[in-house]
């Protein structure tokens, strides 16, 4: 196969998305890689090779324990309470994690000759993480086309959408399907506790676009939605 | 110690020479670091390792073992040729390494408190190594102060030097002594060899600068220097 897109897969909602827009922009050309960095879930992986399964893409899976050795994040420390106050950077926060997994990307494409890269980051939602902002992302563009010498392209198809409208995208992409299998919640089981505030986030998501979320729950999940699930 | 510098330190000429300069900046607060990532020659990483201990400076060895899962370089791969054709890149070349490298340090930087990097990059003979030269570091620097929100500068004090002129910066420094344990030889031997073109462009530079090589040669090996050695 001549890859002609790779695209950043953690096995969650938006990375799935970018994955059915990049087969959609690139068909049977799309390579998927995931990066194994001492994330707080296991499962974010084992997700991530079912839906690449369905989606009939090869998936390489990147050890990137090197964050864990640089940074103290709830991320990677289980010990460390998740928590987001007002204002300040959420506790889950790996400072450059973005711009290391597309560097990385990067030399990876660089080696097959291929010069776009998909990666799920948005500004709409961004929870204070820099690294998932446009301006970021053009000026890492910039500087690794300075690095290697040959274009990159970042492709960053929910950069301005809300999280229903990336499930409308997906929607319109054919996929919905594969949302069953993507990862959401932070407690890190399945069915998903439905509680937590990534759960939460996720089923307003689905609220607002009108879509049934194919992904199991623990009882009756919709009911548990509440206005602003991150400040409840 | 409160570090206020980050050296990127692979055991060779230039980077020993930055970790005096920052040293100069920044007494008593300089941190070094250096990669392993398999590369051709582990007695780099010892020597790296000596000078730091001659310097009284902190070394963290970070497995970089990623770059080679990524690329096919002949600075990883034993049976690839050192070669370097006119109007190529040479093939030691290890596209987005210094990228990779600085993105890194960078995020070690952060979780330091850190503001200030070293790096031993030079245009004046980067060989066609584009992530030598001082428009990607420009840009990296506004990439990765985007990527963390922190100011990151990031230093590189012999961006326009040539080799005769990075060695008369370390007699100034007062710390030439450090050359005697720099490695350099692409043979990978001690004494070095002499005789390839690595220790020919070193022995190039100290013949300008006027300045006696404290390293030990098989040989005498001063005699070897010929007026170009990358094209001899």
């Amino acid at each position: 196969m001549n890859t002609k897109a790779i695209v950043l897969f953690s096995g969650g909602q938006d990375s799935a998305t970018c994955l059915a827009q990049a087969l959609s922009d690139f068909p049977s050309a799309v390579e998927a890689i995931t990066f194994d960095y001492g994330q707080r879930h296991r499962i974010e992986i084992i997700q991530a090779q079912k839906i690449a399964k369905i989606a009939n893409v090869s998936l390489k899976i990147i050890d990137l324990s090197l964050i864990s050795q640089l940074t103290k994040s709830a991320l990677t420390h289980i010990n460390i309470i998740i928590e987001h106050k007002e204002g300040e950077l959420p506790s889950t926060f790996v400072p450059g994690r973005n711009h290391l997994f597309l560097s990385v990307a990067a030399i990876m494409a660089y080696q097959k000759n291929c010069t776009h890269i998909y990666t799920g980051v948005c500004q709409t939602d961004y929870s204070g993480y820099p690294d998932c902002r446009e301006d970021f992302i053009k000026s890492l563009e910039t500087t690794l086309n300075l690095a290697m010498s040959r274009p990159i392209q970042i492709h960053t198809p929910l950069m301005h959408l809300t999280k229903a409208e990336t499930i409308s995208l997906m929607k319109k992409l054919g996929r919905l399907e594969w949302y069953k299998e993507t990862h959401t919640c932070y407690e890190g089981v399945r069915p998903a506790c439905g509680q937590c505030p990534a759960c939460q986030l996720r089923l307003k998501g689905f609220k607002e676009a009108g879509v049934q979320d194919p992904l199991e729950y623990f009882g009756t999940a919709t009911d548990l939605v509440c206005d602003d699930p991150l400040k409840s």
